[in-house]
């Protein structure tokens, strides 16, 4: 007998190059490049920290209600986490607890199928079609519930609010969860159906378009009975997630909505501007609606401009799967940046 | 149809009562009442925020490195999650994966049984003795795993190192994990234990005896092979737990040997008075090794007391469960807190 029998064995995961070399350029991650909102600093430096010493609010009423405040909703319909890796798994455990399969789409945030095989939840995928875009009629099938990002990752495909509002109309027996983690360049919003569908969750993070992955706080939103039911099961095995620090300073980024809008508008400039440099290299790419841009190029095999790249310590991401292998998603940075990665890729292209 | 179907309802969890009251004495969630060192509010203005833009190191680095310093062993050997809650939940979905049921004492820490239901572990709990000690032989019986926290929570009672010894040395089979969440408040850590024992892993938190119950840190030590397994199955379907902020501040509180030793004394010397003035005044109670004293009275019963308590605003904690609804558990706080708790039983007692 061993007890290494009764271990549960996962994928040795290899945690995502998380480099930091003087002077690289890290697009792989799809960071913000600009630091948070300047009141986060400031609340930082005016936390009292001997508050540490007691738990926080269980019911992180300092955060919801600023997003309340910013969304136009109430409080009650806020629901934040570790993350928004944490409030997703969070709504898998708690709305796709059925026998009939989840569905989501063949090229998608790579974390859906995990969640789904540890909570031992049934799952099909949607292949998109040619051009990498949902098929709608696809999620009209029996099932346990619809999850899909909206831009879409990797993609950055943006789909229309009727879309997604046929879908949820389609889907009065089970939750429809849209992942909105990359809405905030240039997407709209499905907020607004909330109001008109009580089966439509909205889920987004703090990790992109408000410059705080290192703060670690992503939110749901939906309405007050949907918010009551991810927070009984949440409840009932975990009473404090969010730490005090980052309440304050996550409502403090909240708040101040004119940098929001400055930094969000500078990255789309910034990916537009990039987009027409990258074409006249000879790549192609979807019309991303992301804060990064996904490139095939004519060429050269997606792999190899990766790792050249690399070798010049410009970090991209690549993926080897099905579909996506000859692609690049690259993280839109500072102009700087870019402009160090368009001139580093002419040459590049240039001798091969 | 209705999307109701697919919910997973949990009992609603009323959290912890966490009043907010001016001038209450707040004694009922085992919290320090000195600030954290002062390192950490240090480390708080010299935080450098634009940071927050980037994701943490998911292997949490700078803390696992300062807890193997403090501990004397490899950062490889070094678990830490968001709070001990959540490295206990990581604990059994990792380590207790198995048909047979794992053991745990009948009165302990409330969130055991919780996390074997969420995971579908079967397990089956040990009753206590009479004096609310653990039977070394019960845990000798075929099982998928063993836990139990030492001091007992919320009894306080701390078991040897050699009754430790016994358990793990006769389960080769499976895991045993010891919760000391308690044990930096007079207890002996069987920490030396890992050395010798491969199945046995050890899991403390921050929210006790290092006064950051709001910066939510708790940690793992074992030997690097279950490490290993604990970060796959953590790493596999969440990257990213650690806030830059706890990282930093929870390095912070970890150097200040002095600091730390100094509070858990006095926390310590405060419990042993106390507990002098509580038997003068009718109550019994074990020989709690935590920060806190679990106590009966030997006249009035306990829930009778905990709400004269609450209604002068001072909060202690009661559970209206088998075997211990004629106790409360008072935390230590400070010097004046504790007397505030007895001037008012005094006067209260002798009017009932």
């Amino acid at each position: 007998m061993d007890w290494r029998q009764n271990v549960r064995t996962a994928e040795p995961y290899v945690p995502g190059d998380q480099p930091d070399k003087k002077g690289m350029i890290k697009l792989n991650t799809n960071e913000c490049p600009y630091p948070p909102a300047p009141g986060v600093a400031q609340a930082a430096r005016d936390f009292a920290c001997g508050s540490l010493r007691l738990y926080p609010d269980p019911a992180c009423g300092l955060l919801t209600g600023a997003l309340a405040d910013y969304y136009h909703v109430g409080p009650e319909q806020v629901f934040v986490g570790v993350g928004s890796d944490d409030v997703l798994a969070m709504c898998f455990l708690t709305f796709f607890h059925s026998d009939r399969p989840i569905l989501f789409p063949d090229v998608t945030y790579s974390f859906y199928d995990v969640w789904a095989r540890l909570y031992r939840i049934p799952y099909r995928t949607c292949p998109l079609d040619e051009s990498f875009r949902i098929v709608p009629e696809d999620y009209m099938q029996p099932n346990g519930g619809v999850i899909f990002p909206n831009p879409n990752a990797p993609t950055g495909i943006l789909e229309s609010i009727d879309t997604i509002e046929k879908i949820v109309k389609a889907n009065p027996g089970s939750m429809v969860i849209i992942d909105e983690a990359y809405i905030d360049f240039g997407g709209v919003s499905c907020l607004p159906l909330i109001e008109k569908y009580d089966n439509l969750l909205v889920v987004q993070t703090f990790s992109k378009s408000r410059s705080m992955a290192g703060c670690r706080i992503g939110f749901a939103i939906g309405n007050a009975e949907t918010v009551r039911y991810l927070n009984d099961v949440k409840f009932s095995f975990n009473s404090y997630t969010m730490s005090r620090l980052s309440l304050s300073l996550g409502a403090e980024a909240v708040r101040d909505r004119a940098y929001f809008e400055e930094t969000t508008a500078k990255i789309i400039r910034t990916r537009e501007r990039v987009k027409k440099e990258l074409a006249a290299l000879g790549f192609s790419f979807t019309d991303s609606m992301g804060n990064f841009i996904f490139a095939s190029h004519g060429r050269i095999p997606a792999k190899q401009i990766f790792e050249a790249l690399r070798a010049h310590d410009i970090y991209v991401r690549y993926w080897e799967k099905p579909r996506i292998s000859n692609y690049l998603r690259i993280s839109v940075g500072t102009d700087e940046e870019m402009d160090r990665l368009t001139d580093f890729l002419r040459e590049y292209l240039q001798g091969v």
